[in-house]
């Protein structure tokens, strides 16, 4: 972040008062820039034993697979944002029955809400940002083409539980160091 | 937002390729400038059959009574943010029980994570942005006070259900039309 989005002028790094971090002001507005973690919301959507999966189509992780998730939008709620990934990225049409997992990406700033979710019919197929659209079996899951550490934490938890699956979200967390290899997170299941 | 934070130049408002909504895009740069909802963090902190609540001594709501709870920061887990924002607004140490509240403020593109959190100790007081930090019985919350909606909605489920309490989270949401008048939101409890 170089500018002001308010004003176009350049941006100096300082504590504002009364607060205790370094933050983006602007040199000549004074408007104080905020950065925080964005939430990606999804489906884990499962139809009897089995799971849906997408196979992705854009970068990053293109080819491997995941829930259907992504950003969520301004102007909806959690469970608005969870159906409509689900909708554009595999064209299934879903129930919500719980939150099954949170899930933080520390060195990304990314926040996972991940429901539980029944397939309501069997008509899904790809959306724009998928090649593939299969249900699995849990022993036929794909794990060493899970694209992403989120997916993998929700799914591993999920196939591990089932079918006692606990009512409380599964809670986790991707933490790294700088020399960029995983430490252990804050996990709700050792 | 009316200059790109990258280069400085002016922005458009237009479709990206590939995207189904409106951004603002950099007339220079080309940068897209997303723009997705906030996650505020916070705790529910008991003690018996007490609830630590915050007099605000900030705005928005100064002098009405809240959850500690405030904006999540990036670099850090949605739980390492909801410890902070009770030791910052009640200089109070607790231990995170479970996700009890999961409420989106869609107007303001808000979505709050309440934990229910124990009180370790006794031995809070006021922090920067609090008047006053008090324990309340549950027939002793000042209803006619409190600062937010999603406040307000976490306690009266959480007094509501005592000591029955679900292990799922309550979710809920507050969604304004034009007009300004609240319409009800996609709550889990009826």
């Amino acid at each position: 972040m170089n500018y002001c989005n308010q004003c176009g002028a350049g941006l100096r790094s300082e504590i504002p008062e009364g607060d205790d971090r370094l933050r983006y002001v602007c040199t000549s507005c004074e408007w104080i820039h905020y950065e925080n973690p964005r939430i990606i919301v999804g489906c884990l959507p499962v139809w009897e034993e089995e799971i849906l999966l997408c196979r992705r189509s854009i970068e990053p992780r293109r080819g491997y697979w995941t829930l259907p998730c992504g950003f969520m939008e301004n102007g909806e709620r959690v469970e608005d944002g969870a159906l409509r990934e689900t909708l554009e990225e595999a064209n299934a049409r879903v129930e919500i029955e719980n939150l099954h997992t949170l899930y933080s990406v520390v060195h990304v700033n990314q926040v996972y809400l991940i429901f539980l979710a029944r397939l309501v019919d069997l008509e899904f197929f790809p959306g724009y940002e998928s090649l593939e659209t299969v249900l699995f079996k849990h022993d036929q899951i794909p794990w060493e083409e899970i694209a992403f550490s989120s997916v993998r934490f929700c799914l591993e938890n999920y196939v591990k539980d089932f079918p006692n699956l606990s009512p409380q979200p599964i809670r986790g967390s991707l933490v790294r160091n700088r020399s960029n290899t995983p430490r252990p997170g804050f996990n709700s299941k050792p």
